[in-house]
């Protein structure tokens, strides 16, 4: 590894897993940490509890602000564990001067997605540190559910499940770019920043076989994929057409050279689900509104393991790398 | 409250608590969170959970460094509530050219703190950002601790009980404020910084009738006590002379104007036990390296309710006030 640590190290990607697995994982070694999860099963896997910080530049963007992605980020790391999200904590990390009414807003706008995901704050930290040592805030979210749907794991895939997605990708990562950047979007590109509690909900109510799930935050849909090929030991196959885009991200993606797969999402999840169930699963995600684009993007094979292979319409192939390099840093 | 956010709103004092309940409170109004503990109870009075964010300037000093502090604070929160700690979240924000090898001698801190308290890191978060967006690095730790002695809390507090604290206070806010100011000590002085668990597991297995506990950190010995009055309403008559505190952090507090009980702390607490169960308590404390001083300081009366009397050796007394203004900032 580098001796200092580069803003690579934070993409979510490639050099941000190897920081993780070289350090963190290494020092902290333990069978649940190791299962590398959304969020850790514990409590003779009664509960479920995941940690997220929050450091998104600007603090207000179309869609939603940093108070909301405090909580939808950490609600959906334990509904992607089949867990209703019960007790949060709340850390900040305020610098002197900032503005005492845009920290009400944002304190407001978590109370808003606390009420939509039935989960309350129980412990809260306030830090205030002088002007310099911290950009303006950063939050602290940390949660535990109730499984109510257990046996949820990305290590579990097999080529009996198919890869859904919720809906349209890449808008989150876009926003912040086009917000950060100054570009003026005569459009209704905002971020897809939403809990999604209520659409795992209803998937297991309506008792889909679902494998896994993981929402697809730094790294984008690609992050997700590549994650999970070589945690299951699969091949996945994704139909690059099949994956729904907005022509707002498509003009963004193109603008800049990215690809959307690699854009980061606050409300987008990808679905492992038993073969059978997959189009009843679809139906129901589509029900929710943003969901409308809900589909089968791909499948499980053995054709490269530990790899994740995008066909085009065309018939062609490659490999969806894991993304890697400085992409944005700050996305959430 | 000002429009905006000020130093003295971190200072865990008088200011703090304003913003604590004139934001988040009001916010995310709820019982739990109302009862003001050093963590909440949850999961039918059988979990604490905790949240800290740890922002120490500098990094390392003498006693300890941020890796064992976010380990020890949390931790020590739980053991505050009776609770065993169990399962901790890791979520780091470092600054873009920190160095690596700094950053391993802090998660090997962080390794070995863990297993003084037997617990493990269950979840983390790792986010790199841009120089200047962040001093260095932060640590926020989140714990889940096993409730092992249910009913101690700090709103239960009666004359039946006399106050103790574990050991002299004041040096680890004494510590930090000398090796950020350059003070060039030729002494022993080092942060009290450790894990509390033991000392509190010695008292429960010996039946000691615990009332509360509090780990003296921001605000100090003054914030405890004087929350503590307001959270039981009863008055706290504290005997100063009794206050154990060392010669060096006399000194500090001498040279700067500071009084030692609005120092911070992280390894030391304040306990309400009852009457016939305190000498008990102090005897099992001061088998406890770096608590030989382990002693009975205070009462509880009806003198002035929600106010600490401290009393001197020479029949005088005064209040002792929640410390207030800008105190030290990033002592924690």
């Amino acid at each position: 590894m580098n001796k200092t640590i580069t803003l690579a190290q934070g993409n979510g990607g490639e050099e941000n897993n190897e920081l993780i697995s070289k350090v963190f994982y290494k020092a902290f070694k333990n069978d649940i940490l190791e299962k590398s999860e959304d969020a850790a099963i514990i409590h003779n896997g009664e509960l479920a509890f995941s940690t997220d910080s929050f450091t998104v530049s600007p603090l207000f963007f179309a869609g939603a602000d940093i108070g909301k992605l405090a909580v939808c980020g950490t609600c959906n790391d334990l509904a992607m564990m089949g867990a209703k999200p019960k007790y949060l904590t709340c850390s900040v990390i305020i610098e002197e001067g900032f503005s005492t009414s845009e920290l009400e807003i944002i304190v407001s706008s978590m109370k808003k997605e606390l009420e939509v995901n039935g989960a309350i704050v129980v412990s809260g930290d306030t830090k205030v540190v002088p002007r310099g040592s911290v950009d303006k805030i950063f939050i602290n979210t940390t949660g535990i559910g109730e499984v109510i749907k257990k046996g949820i794991s990305s290590n579990n895939i097999t080529q009996d499940d198919l890869i859904i997605v919720n809906r349209d990708i890449g808008c989150h990562g876009a926003t912040i770019f086009s917000a950060r950047e100054g570009i003026e979007m005569s459009s209704s590109l905002k971020s897809d920043c939403e809990s999604l509690f209520a659409q795992v909900k209803a998937l297991i109510d309506a008792n889909i076989n679902i494998t896994a799930m993981r929402d697809a935050t730094r790294g984008g849909v690609s992050a997700v994929l590549n994650e999970w090929s070589k945690q299951s030991n699969i091949c996945i196959e994704v139909q690059e057409d099949k994956i729904p885009v907005s022509d707002e991200v498509v003009g963004i993606c193109e603008m800049l050279g990215f690809e959307a797969t690699a854009l980061a999402n606050e409300g987008t999840f990808v679905l492992a689900i038993n073969k059978e169930d997959a189009q009843k699963a679809v139906e129901i995600l589509k029900t929710f509104q943003n969901c409308s684009n809900a589909t089968i993007i791909g499948k499980v094979t053995d054709r490269h393991l530990k790899r994740v292979i995008l066909n085009s319409s065309f018939g062609t192939s490659r490999f969806l790398e894991t993304p890697s390099g400085e992409l944005l840093p700050r996305i959430c």
